[in-house]
């Protein structure tokens, strides 16, 4: 772990991450030494640091400071925090605030190898995500929705159930993503994403997926998705840079399988992901 | 600064404090080694951390902790977050988490006298807030909406235009409250106030003027309130923990003196603040 390019696991209480969920913050895997997709990464990290006016740290600084870290730890889950920093009391940016930088890695996950191969069991949250043009998109350290949305699936989320992730509607009626993932839909030979421009997070992997459609000419909607879309797609499946892609084969009464795009899409995610 | 019952300042950049804002706050006054309100203040964290699923800490434990802390320091401003405390990787609260607990003091904020006294300029944010019927009310640490409301106010916020408080409309356009404080409005003999049952923070200072009117059998409506209600309102105040309460003399071409709802009550917070 790292903390300002020291090795520590420690921060201020009087940082603004702490503080007000001040910050922005970046997860993905890294194996063999090297970070994947890091360059879509860092293009995140400053999109959501400029949408929230913080001085996005230099890249080559970030990446001398991953390169350190992953010369200790070859493979895991990486996860980059930047804050605003310190401040005085009170909600106004400082305007001389320092950008905190923080790193940590975790062991990978081991997800049932079938998630990836057969598909998941998703369930719907009750919470509906609140609208907030000036947040939505950004992946910011608020997020209590997504806390409270998980904590829906607590019990269900055990091993015996087996479901592996909640999606989340608007208060609107829209259905916005999973808990920690983009949806997509492949619906009549088209591919469609939820408008996240009132809610949910833009991820980089979602990103990969709407690149894949270009290159391979097809199709794809950004548009407002109901529930009952979703019930009757054709394909169903999330999206997350620590996932990869899993689709989903089981969500309320209805179950899926095959998933001839979302397996295409799925090799290209993995083939193309160092 | 206390962490966890030791002095010290740092955190862990593992707390879910930090990483999701998974957590709430208490902002309130001391002075001569007492604290004010302090009961009403832990029945709030308390309120707000069952509302979150958070084990908030024993009463008797932060009271020793908040003892110690001013027998160093007598006076001040004093802050206790409380965050679900450290976890395994991702947003499901660990069921065997245990709570952190954080206690900060700082200098009162010397706010020129005549805010006090004379009223305030205030301000309208143009950043509205979102619904989020699972947050509403509670003082959590996802304050991303109040941060980027209290930088549009940065450059008012200097002490040459004194903008002492910005208030701030939902999406739906109505009026909630300032951004760090709650609103009331004295219109024909009545008391009225935002409804914050969808956004906003539900502070203890509001609780005390929303007691001052029952006990002084002043009618008082809780209710959705729309800006043009605000600017035609006979006065208008916003309180807190730490400024008490300050009236507004001067909002967008509104222009307010007198007062004299807002002087009794403010006699009340302060007479009763100890």
């Amino acid at each position: 772990m790292l903390v300002n390019g020291k090795p520590g696991n420690l921060i201020s209480i009087r940082d603004r991450g702490l503080l007000y969920g001040d910050g922005v913050f970046r997860t993905f895997v890294a194996s063999h030494g090297k970070a994947q997709q890091w360059p879509l990464h860092y293009r995140k990290l400053q999109h959501d640091c400029v949408a929230l006016g913080i001085a996005c740290p230099d890249k080559a600084l970030l990446f001398a400071e991953l390169d350190g870290l992953l010369a200790q730890h070859t493979g895991g889950v990486v996860k980059l925090i930047v804050t605003r920093g310190e401040g005085v009391r009170g909600y106004a940016p400082p305007a001389a605030a320092k950008a905190t930088r923080l790193w940590d890695i975790s062991p990978l996950p081991d997800f049932p190898a079938d998630w990836s191969t057969h598909g998941i069991k998703a369930r719907l949250c009750q919470l509906r995500l609140g609208h907030q043009q000036h947040l939505a998109g950004i992946k910011h350290l608020n997020r209590l929705e997504n806390v409270l949305a998980t904590a829906e699936l607590s019990d269900a989320q055990s091993p015996d159930s087996g479901i592996a992730e909640g999606l989340m509607m608007d208060t609107a009626g829209n259905v916005i993503g999973g808990t920690r993932s983009n949806l997509f839909l492949v619906s009549k030979g088209k591919l469609v994403t939820p408008d996240l421009s009132r809610c949910g997070v833009k991820g980089v992997q979602r990103d990969r997926v709407i690149a894949w459609a270009a290159q391979h000419k097809m199709p794809l909607q950004v548009r407002n998705i109901g529930l009952d879309e979703v019930l009757h797609a054709d394909e169903l499946f999330v999206v997350n840079s620590v996932i990869g892609l899993w689709s989903i084969n089981e969500l309320e009464q209805r179950r899926m399988s095959g998933f001839p795009i979302a397996r295409q899409i799925r090799k290209y995610l993995f083939e193309q992901g160092a």
